[in-house]
């Protein structure tokens, strides 16, 4: 127990800052030079630790001995699986990107065909940073849909064949690390935190602006799932309808909707008028949703993001004008800065949340 | 600040079970019994402990010292403020009831008439406890409205003169100690937690229904205040009509209307055809908010609360049916069983969470 503090603090300071000097940690730690020694030599075992090259030139005497967090000891894999594309993120324990990869998957595709794209996706973005499954500590991935603890996908419209998927097992059968599943949404939420448009904000409602509108929250500086899952899905009342987002705007139904969505957003942003009439027509069905989400939770910003807000601002501006007036409070209605990359990069997050707690909580030999 | 966690480890234990002995405390707080001696005299000063007779004939020798921890040493005062009268609940630190008051409030009262009227309740429950205000440790009041996170009414359409009143400065002139304010159905919510039908509920979502319908959220285990103390207010949003609910169940506007309900909800559960049509309509409304606060949330409970409720169980039973197929989760969906009284017990818990925060965290010399 106290061998797994030591460590578990050791290591906290280790990835505080740079490459700390063994006075520095054993400071940082409160434990004894002979005892972080010790923990440091554990820790270079399991390949987490290693000694650098000592500063030279700068004093007198024998250098001081410095230590380094090996990042690179293991990998992080987030995979966001939709209707249409798969897109992943390979990052190293600090959370650098080490390679990605994107594929188009059949919208119209059986659950089978479909995982056996993923999983094919996954080989070439190993085989992209020349790494093997070995290496992977956690894998996450988000899908549309509502998923439960366990990672089934209770209840899905968005993707065919997909409700009832048991995806963490079919996922795990894949990997000898941990497999985490989440809803896009909620995963799209953690990434606006980590490291988009709401760093540091504790109460954060994401809206996904896709084919269908999905939405997840961070409250308290939590992802909040929900007890089964399912928070967030106020897109199912149909008076507040979020259905069918990107058809609304395309003005049509069938394939490669988002892209037929895009040019009228294009249009909007040029000005043309009968597509901003429709942008407007398509946030005034979304607006009553956020805002319902607004009033449900009252949190500090809504980040609005996913395929329709990439073809500019025009449905972030109009979403912005018409919540505005139903909401109680000055909540900030801000456009996501991760482009289409913040499910799979919220992913790699949750599969660092886990290795962390692994590594701080549970390394026990 | 050794000191500080010392006693404050000392008096978690003590509060933990009846009247532990030295030597019980010692190994629950890891403290040596020199320690533990020490700090409990210094308790003893402060009022908080005392020893208390040992028990005899058990064993041969000297008979061990035993302590309890003195819940009388204080008081915590909560008030609920609604437009037509106040409730009071007063009780010591063990959250066990000394005294509670209720009076009636002019519901077209001005401001100052009504605060005038709530320190009269005050000193009149303070009477009948035969305590004085010197001897209350936290005070707390729920009233409708938004209530922003200094105590502040931002905005409130129940209570006629209210928005925008500084309650916690209002009600500060009358007390030395701290006052909280908080929403009344974030309070209910925090009550129905402690001791009523949600205890041990991580997440909750509390509907009151009264004159209008407010809701507050409980999620991980905490009060969600949201942002602006604005979380639950979805009954602003017009197609989700919480508006004068207990109007729409009188079927008339004017004066008692919460009465009226009462009688309309009293024929509904003994069979009367229209007044069960009437319950249903006004279920049907309520339903819609309470569906797009399950869906955002995904709470494991609904608590439904507030007068009503109090009339027999038509309107719980009714929302109960017309809810589920509007959510995706297997949501309970209950009852109330605090009567009418949830807003100040919610109050009073609020008032001893300050208290005891005071007390576990900053009483320094």
């Amino acid at each position: 127990m106290l061998r797994r503090l030591n460590s578990a603090a050791t290591l906290r300071a280790l990835r505080g800052a740079g490459e700390p000097t063994l006075t520095e940690l054993a400071q940082r730690t409160g434990l004894s030079r002979p005892t972080t020694e010790a923990v440091l030599a554990e820790l270079a075992v399991r390949g987490l630790a290693e000694e650098v090259a000592p500063l030279v030139g700068q004093r007198l005497g024998r250098p001081a001995r410095r230590y380094r967090f090996r990042a690179e000891a293991g990998l992080a894999l987030g995979i966001e699986i939709d209707a249409h594309r798969t897109v992943l993120f390979l990052s190293d324990l600090d959370g650098r990107t080490v390679a990605s990869h994107r594929a188009e998957l059949d919208p119209a595709g059986a659950r089978a065909e479909r995982l056996a794209a993923v999983r094919a996706a996954v080989r070439a973005c190993l085989r992209e940073a020349g790494a093997t499954h070995a290496e992977l500590w956690a894998v996450a991935a988000g899908t549309p849909g509502v998923v439960d603890p366990e990672g089934r996908v209770t209840s899905c419209t968005v993707v065919p064949d997909w409700a009832g998927v048991d995806l963490a097992r079919e996922l795990g059968r894949s990997f000898a690390c941990p497999v985490l599943v989440e809803n896009d949404a909620n995963l799209a939420a953690v990434a606006e935190r980590w490291r988009g448009v709401a760093v540091d904000v504790d109460d954060v409602v994401y809206v996904l602006a896709g084919l269908h509108t999905g939405a997840g929250a961070i409250i308290g500086g939590q992802l909040r799932r929900g007890r089964w899952g399912a928070a967030g899905e106020v897109g199912v009342l149909p008076e507040l309808g979020w259905r069918d987002t990107a058809a609304a705007l395309a003005g049509r139904r069938g394939v490669d909707l988002e892209g037929a969505a895009a040019k009228v957003l294009a249009a909007a942003d040029a000005g043309d008028a009968q597509a901003r009439e429709r942008v407007a027509a398509l946030a005034a069905r979304m607006a009553r949703g956020v805002a319902a989400l607004v009033l449900a939770m009252d949190p500090e910003m809504v980040v609005v993001g996913g395929a329709l807000t990439l073809a500019g601002g025009a449905l972030v501006e109009e979403v912005r004008r018409q919540v505005r007036p139903l909401c109680l409070s000055p909540t900030r209605i801000e456009a996501s800065t991760l482009s289409d990359e913040s499910v799979a990069l919220g992913a790699v997050r949750l599969a660092l949340d886990r290795i962390e707690a692994d590594l701080l909580r549970t390394h026990s030999p």
